[in-house]
């Protein structure tokens, strides 16, 4: 089966999952809280609420380790579950208003509300993940739930850094890849491990299974950099330069900030115009700072890849969506 | 040996168990996220960081049912450190700029750094807890973590509540109760029964911990409520009906905008004075408030002191350690 039809499969049976464990939570007399968690997944407006990414990469690599997506649906879930607390918080502390087309949670309800909305997903996320007990084992279970933790506490770390990145005027490149590499590409190696663990794999092919993890995801957040200067407006659906509009120190701001004394001068510019946001732009690519965010997006994509390889030199249907998946996420242009 | 030598002795062994936990903790590039914490905890400026009632609530079970402190110890630094990230949370949702004497995490470091914190001390106290599958099973550890989050859940259910109850002009007695035990007695019968379960007790046994630390958990928060109006400013160190002041719902306000129309209407006034709030505890006594919940108090005390003696038929010093608490706390004036 092509990818093409293996995804959306998969990603409607861990969309019924969530559904499922969340209606089955109680929580009585705080049924508005309820509703806030779901309207943040997505489902009071028919919107979506994200590509659950996540899960799908934890179901394939249990598949392509010979095991069942059932085992590994109580990991799959804890993983969407964490993913989303952490989005309702980021939102809070980036005070964004507007996340997959709606009202963030904390707009709508309020900061106070909402820092426990993110709470309760994440006593939830615990929950959901623990259930690996019934279907796998209780060593797995206990295994996931302090690597979980351990990943998250990681994330917090990263989150910490990326917030005191904006006060801060020189930020180390060496300094930014361990913030990305705790804030997201952690959590994607524990996706990638959890599903190996649930599967029952040996604990070397774990450890491979969370390089692949992580090299995917530093791959997935650098790309994620590069298309939010250079990506086509017509495709991603925002405003050219992005990044550089919302003033986002990410790896080719700070590239070019260590770099080239044109691009600091014009990152100097409070408010600037479209035309100088264009200008930012150009002097980024000229100073090399495309190239270089192509070629680390490149060296970890390779790495993921040759993970990839070792792991599965005779890949079954799973093994190989696995494949096909990395390389969708890796050369998107959206 | 008596209460008032056993209890500082286990205090400092907390103590001792949650610095040396937090300072295992990597923190990595993220050293000032550490500090926060540390300062949070009150080990930075000496002040002190609260009275570590839950986790001595937890060894002193343990000890009751004949276990070993070190064994139960992972659980009192978990419930501790949960204890400690909501009340990161809860400052934030309060607004309350001071606690223990010094300004809370946000209002020196900021909402979004706040929220981060409370965050990572939630994934700490769930790795510290989880250290059950070392001192005593992994059946014992998967068991606490399901049970804590699950609590957790319902403090999270009874913090929404809490919030949701200031926009709302009527609370029922009943939704009130139900509010504060989830938010208080919950984490407090799960402090209990957990003690029980890291010493091995039978299930009837950790159930019945879980009843009695569900009702001094009830009859604390009571007392508290009791002690928020008719206090002796003197003792508790706060102004006169400070929790009048504050407009907080407690369950006497409750009461008496059930019972009194008096009452009612100096609840009306904006900026009341402090004629106006002593008037308004005195409507309160006279209406019968005060006798409600001191009876409300009482009710839940006697049971809690039931559920004692049908544990500890002939107590040990640890179980008759428990029983003096119990007496502190739920007659405290303070």
């Amino acid at each position: 089966m092509h990818l093409e039809e293996k995804l959306p499969q998969l990603v409607n049976a861990i969309e019924d999952g969530l559904k499922g464990y969340l209606s089955a939570v109680d929580f009585g007399h705080s049924a508005e809280l309820g509703r806030m968690l779901r309207y943040h997944m997505g489902w009071e407006d028919g919107l979506g609420g994200g590509k659950r990414l996540r899960p799908a990469l934890t179901l394939l690599c249990a598949g392509a380790c010979g095991g069942e997506v059932a085992a590994a649906m109580p990991a799959a879930l804890g993983v969407e579950f964490v993913h989303n607390f952490t989005l309702i918080h980021d939102d809070i502390q980036d005070g964004s208003p507007m996340r997959h087309g709606r009202p963030t949670v904390w707009t709508r309800w309020g900061v106070a509300q909402a820092v426990n909305a993110g709470d309760a997903l994440f006593s939830i996320a615990q929950l959901a993940l623990l259930e690996l007990r019934q279907t796998c084992s209780e060593a797995v279970a206990l295994w996931a739930a302090r690597e979980m933790n351990q990943v998250c506490l990681r994330l917090i770390r990263g989150q910490y850094l990326d917030m005191a990145f904006e006060g801060d005027d020189e930020v180390a490149l060496e300094t930014y890849l361990a913030m990305i590499e705790g804030k997201t590409a952690g959590l994607i190696a524990f996706c990638t491990a959890v599903g190996g663990m649930a599967a029952g794999a040996a604990a070397e092919t774990v450890t491979r299974l969370g390089d692949f993890g992580r090299h995917l995801g530093m791959a997935f957040q650098i790309q994620d950099d590069y298309l939010g200067i250079w990506g086509d407006p017509a495709v991603t659906g925002k405003s050219a330069a992005s990044d550089l509009l919302a003033r986002k120190k990410s790896l080719p701001v700070l590239f070019g900030l260590r770099e080239s004394a044109d691009f600091r001068a014009l990152w100097g510019v409070e408010q600037p115009t479209q035309a100088q946001i264009d200008d930012m732009a150009d002097q980024l690519a000229a100073c090399g700072a495309a190239e270089y965010v192509r070629q680390q997006a490149e060296t970890f994509t390779q790495q993921a890849f040759a993970d990839l390889e070792r792991l599965f030199p005779r890949p079954n249907a799973d093994a190989q969506a696995l494949g096909a998946l990395t390389e969708n996420l890796v050369h998107r242009q959206v």
